[in-house]
């Protein structure tokens, strides 16, 4: 297996440095396009090509402005930003390799909007490829786009016989591009598709075949609507927003959790209205709900959606309920899972082979996983321990470089033996 | 009386079209002492002068930098710009017009950060002096200012004996210049103090000697601390800053309410939280409790921090609690309300005259009238009636300008019973 | 005018010794008609003859019986429990005595389901006329009894013309009472209605002349509906009808007061549930509201059932509102203000006469004041003050024998002027 | 096996006909003893031999009179009755039969206090074996106690070498049994324990060899206390019991629930207030918390205890919180679950045996495994399935008496296995 830990190194790093959040990745993939075309692959979509139906959680229009103008001024080619205008970020490579099944491999690119440590004991800030947006991959994705580069080099140079499909996949964290890359069709014809993530609490040399417990996820904004009157001379005259909202966000986290399994909820940010003095007339609320299979989250977001309508009524306001987003469950199937555990035991550096863990958290991977499986194909999302300093999505976050090539490796080996043993 | 409608009318308008919020009056102070030099005073106050102790509410740098800035564009004198920096704004101008007692009268001079309507309906945008910044003139600070310079006018004008002091208040709206001002102690020699409003739903022709009915009241701002967790994975491990905020705005608005009089509360702006799947970790908000009496508003909030301490508690949070504003509660003395009550019948315009009304709302001329009072001296407030389209603070509020000639006659001839009386 | 202490003082004694709740007032009733036989009127009407219409708050058939039982082994005429049986209690009597105007009495009957102090230093206890009965007047009723009483007795032996009513009203602490004695119309023809009441904090040689403040006041009952289930194995099955409680019951409290004037909550009695490990299936609560005008308290009304019926809607629940009592706001008519004030000042005992003073309650009394006014006559609810150890309602409530005589004379005086300046 | 089922009908038929609930078992425990001295056994503990410190949930003194009353009347006989006085219910049974094994088995006889269906559809009622009490074996302890009655009579029969101690474990349903059975010690040298429970939710012919998912479970009760006052004339007196009570019941239902497991927390009973018109000086919540581990109902605990805390300080009352039972989380031994496995297979009217499903509830037999296991025991809770036609703890649950014999069975059969393994 052709895997060149260095040049590995060297792409994770540049990547990290300009971090871009979801939906704003135009830099990002124009340097992923610039290395495809530098590897040379068979076909390659970019953009609106890979995107179908409506992008949910699209950030404001001067956001994207302004990002885009940032790849502009960093040199990105005019031509291609064109292509990627409005948040039509990411691409699909293509390798035809003869006869054999269709494998695919989703990773995901984006960042987070949050800024990175500066502490000198921060090894990308020591060693000088700190992030200079003001964005940070938080959560390893800088080392998910090595994977899908670093899987298309080694799959060009082994005898592989079939077709490979990397999706390099933008917006994870707001669970927005896997269902608009889902449904544009690209991954229908898959035999097995592999999805990865680096870390997870798991060390560097410990590989997850087939990570499970994804937690279905809706994504819900809910505006409140009341009439503002003066506080102090006419409190009667009003109808309190704040008022709703807060009898509703008790209340959403008081709502009856179901014996079937595992369910969350978080009214995760909230603001309301506009005055001291002033009785609130507006308030909003973004939250979640959260379940171990797709019925409980549908069961909380049922149940939510009373609890907001009802906190509205009580309060004489109106209430919108809006969603912004949302991932379905999904499981790893047993064919593929056999096949990673039994490919990882033998590449180096892997010393610890776990079958399966829980993810308990969500990801819009599910997906694409779910597209393959009403299709007929298999699907299976794999763990890539790396020594993590600080938590994912925290300051500190980084990978243990060591990790990458044995990311790479588990996951070219698996491709070969799916399409060996097809 | 040396009233000219005209001249009101025309001042009124040029203030109307540059309102400026709390604190932020650099255009509008300019342009009071470019009026009081042409009109010529005895002595003239003017930023810090008039300023002593901490000024509650105070804006942002920036916010108070790009007012300042746009001031200076507008071809406001640097010098007196640099008096104003900071926010030190307002003044106080002096007439001294032989033995007699000192009397005080006090106008405010902000405008509301709020859009001022663009209906055709609406006089100032159908007469061309609708606001030109993005602040409206919504409560009468017009009128209020060119009252102040009228009675400069009338009185420099008349047989007074005594002395005047006419302080053009700033950050009346934030509650925030009554306590600086009172601080100053130049009004401590008053022997009266005048202060006066228009509209408050009186009709044009209707003076209210002396209103009563004030409603202290304190402005708190309190923020929630707690610890954020992934709201997937890890929703045991936080500790949940909104849960904690939602639980006291519900019972802040429970709080039992006195028997010994109105009181108010209000959570008007909150906000928490910063992502949908992250526990929020903190959350803000600020209010504020009213009282009929000084004890009524006490009772209020210590309740209120009651509430506020054990919802933290109740979530786990830590909360900080701060004060940010406040005004106490007020009464008009007989001795100026017999006199404003006497002279008012006879002025034109007015047809009726009310011995009394409640405000039922909170103003920090409290603390001047307190001021004053408190050094032997009496103080009322005086309602000058205007018909108003709009209720106070809303987009169609304006003045009918005939309430401007009854205003200055009203306030000047009580000036000059007064000093007769005396 | 003939008021003879002494018998006063011994009525009223008895009265305090067997004190009976609301709609319970066998004995009490019994005592009163023998009274009346005694003193010789010229109608009399028992139980049902003067109570029309539905009567709220009635309690429980065996809790009847119970008191009925009672008052049977006390020795209670036969034929007369039946005519009160079923709760049909109180008495109203007439005397005709020639031309002239029709004057109203209203005096209520009932006691406090409640214990009387045991200690020492109570008189009742110490002089050994403690309450015999498992209830307690305290709130005076033994002395508006005599006062009733007494009143006839100083009207028969006067040089009255006109006809006096008297009306011994049943079930005032319930608001029960006023609405059906109203409805009887056997009020309507008064030119006069006097109600009194003693004590309210006033001492001994107090009057007031004309009550007002009083407020109006609704009472309701809810009961919400929903699914039980256990709560170990099944929470996700059951819909809650505690937590439907809890958010109602913090809710009501945290309706908005309007400026208007005061309001009141409370959701005095709440039960809910069944067991430890169920979702609670149906819960309870008993609370009311008032206002300090009609309207104010059918703003409060409404406003609570719409929280009663979201707080359902928010845990899924059902619930039923269910009125059960209430009374209007009412005022003292200044016609018979200026009377009373000007006779009470020539009644011996008299030290202190004030026109009028807030309740700062409610009373059931404002349906035959309104009753009254609606057909053209004049009411007028008067204080009569009495020293009073404990405050009312409380196990040590007493009074002071001495306003006796005062409460007979101020009330009999005050009817005589009345007639004499028809 | 000697295991003959119209025996096995009418015994449990009988202890059908009067159901006693938890601490009340007279009736049932005289029975029982009546019927191990019919059988013949070697030791026979009752009452206060088999209880040792605190019995919690224990009822109202007259309560218990009143069931000891019934059980008299009933025929009881007076010195055992003396023995059981005071709620000391319960017995436990010992063959000695030679060498071998100590092994325990665990059947619990407490009612549930609710009413039994009078449905003709309801086998007891067509039959003629309706609860005969106010109470009703709505959760099949009359099929466990005939299980207990049954083990003993096939193992005497037996060749079985070894010690055979059977409890008749009193007050199950309020989680407060075993408890002190355990701290009796008695059960200490058993080598194996079994305890057993039919329904579930499984059918007639299934088995489950060895139950888990006990859910730790901890009951306590909170009394809330603050400060009278008149609703109407005096709220701002009063510190409200009722609102502390609403803000922590809201509040309970909304503790963060925890990643590692399932939790469950239930408000179940609420009380509070005593008139319409005061505000409430006390209110009294009954609840439970759960969980999935011993540490995750501890989480609960103290989280709730928090919120009782905080909700009492939020409205200036106190809080008194009192632990009234409890149970551990426990798991069956697989030693004995691979005994029962291979057993139930075997025995007549088995048509399915699984090895293992979760409780999902709570029961306090995990006190008794959890001491024999902490002694060097192993333990085991075996489901035998019956078809019920409604669920647990409703009024038309029922047993199908063909569970009687293969119950029986299964225990005996295992019994005998695990001695001769020994």
């Amino acid at each position: 297996m052709s895997v060149d830990r260095d040049r590995l190194v060297s792409l994770r790093r540049e990547f990290h440095r300009f971090p871009e959040p979801a939906w704003r990745e135009f830099r990002t993939t124009a340097r992923i396009v610039e290395e495809l075309e530098r590897i040379g692959v068979d076909d390659l979509y970019v953009g609106s090509d890979i995107l179908a139906g409506e992008r949910m959680s699209l950030p404001e229009e001067a956001d994207l402005q302004r990002w885009l103008d940032d790849a502009r001024a960093a040199g990105v080619d005019d031509d291609l930003l064109d292509r990627l205008a409005g948040g039509y970020t990411g691409a699909l490579a293509v390798l035809e390799m003869g006869e054999g099944p269709t494998v695919g491999l989703r990773v995901d690119i984006d960042g987070l909007p949050r800024a990175e440590s500066e502490d000198a004991d921060h090894t990308p800030t020591a060693e000088g490829f700190r992030a200079e947006t003001d964005a940070m991959h938080a959560c390893g994705h800088d080392a998910h786009v090595t994977f899908g580069l670093g899987v298309i080099e080694a799959i060009k140079a082994s005898d592989f016989s079939g077709t490979l499909k990397v999706v390099f996949q933008p917006a994870e964290e707001v669970v927005g591009g896997g269902k608009p890359v889902a449904e544009s069709g690209l991954l229908d014809d898959c035999d097995y598709l592999l999805a990865a993530h680096v870390g997870l609490d798991h060390p560097t040399g410990e590989v997850v075949a087939g990570i499970n417990g994804f937690l279905a996820v809706h994504h819900f904004e809910a505006t409140f609507t009341g009439e503002p009157a003066h506080a102090g001379a006419n409190p009667g005259d009003g109808r309190n927003a704040n008022q709703a909202l807060a009898a509703a966000v008790t209340n959403l986290y008081a709502i009856p959790r179901h014996q079937d399994g595992r369910t969350t909820v978080n009214a995760g940010v909230i603001r309301g209205g506009s005055a001291t003095n002033i009785i609130p007339e507006e308030a909003y609320v973004e939250g979640e709900v959260r379940g171990e299979t797709t019925e409980l989250m549908e069961y909380m977001r049922d149940r939510a959606e009373r609890v907001l309508e009802a906190a509205a009524d009580m309060h004489a306001c109106d209430v919108d309920v809006d969603t912004v987003g949302g991932a379905p469950s999904a499981v790893s199937d047993d064919a593929i899972v056999d096949v990673v555990e039994s490919v990882a035991g033998g590449v180096e550096g892997v010393d610890s082979v776990l079958r399966t863990d829980a993810l308990g958290g969500s990801e819009d991977a599910t997906y694409l996983m779910q597209r393959v499986q009403d299709n007929g194909g298999k699907a299976c999302y794999v763990g890539i321990g790396t020594d993590h300093p600080g938590g994912h999505h925290t300051a500190t976050f980084d990978v243990d470089e060591d990790s990458l090539p044995i990311g790479v490796s588990v996951l070219s080996e698996s491709i070969l033996r799916l399409a060996a043993e097809h």
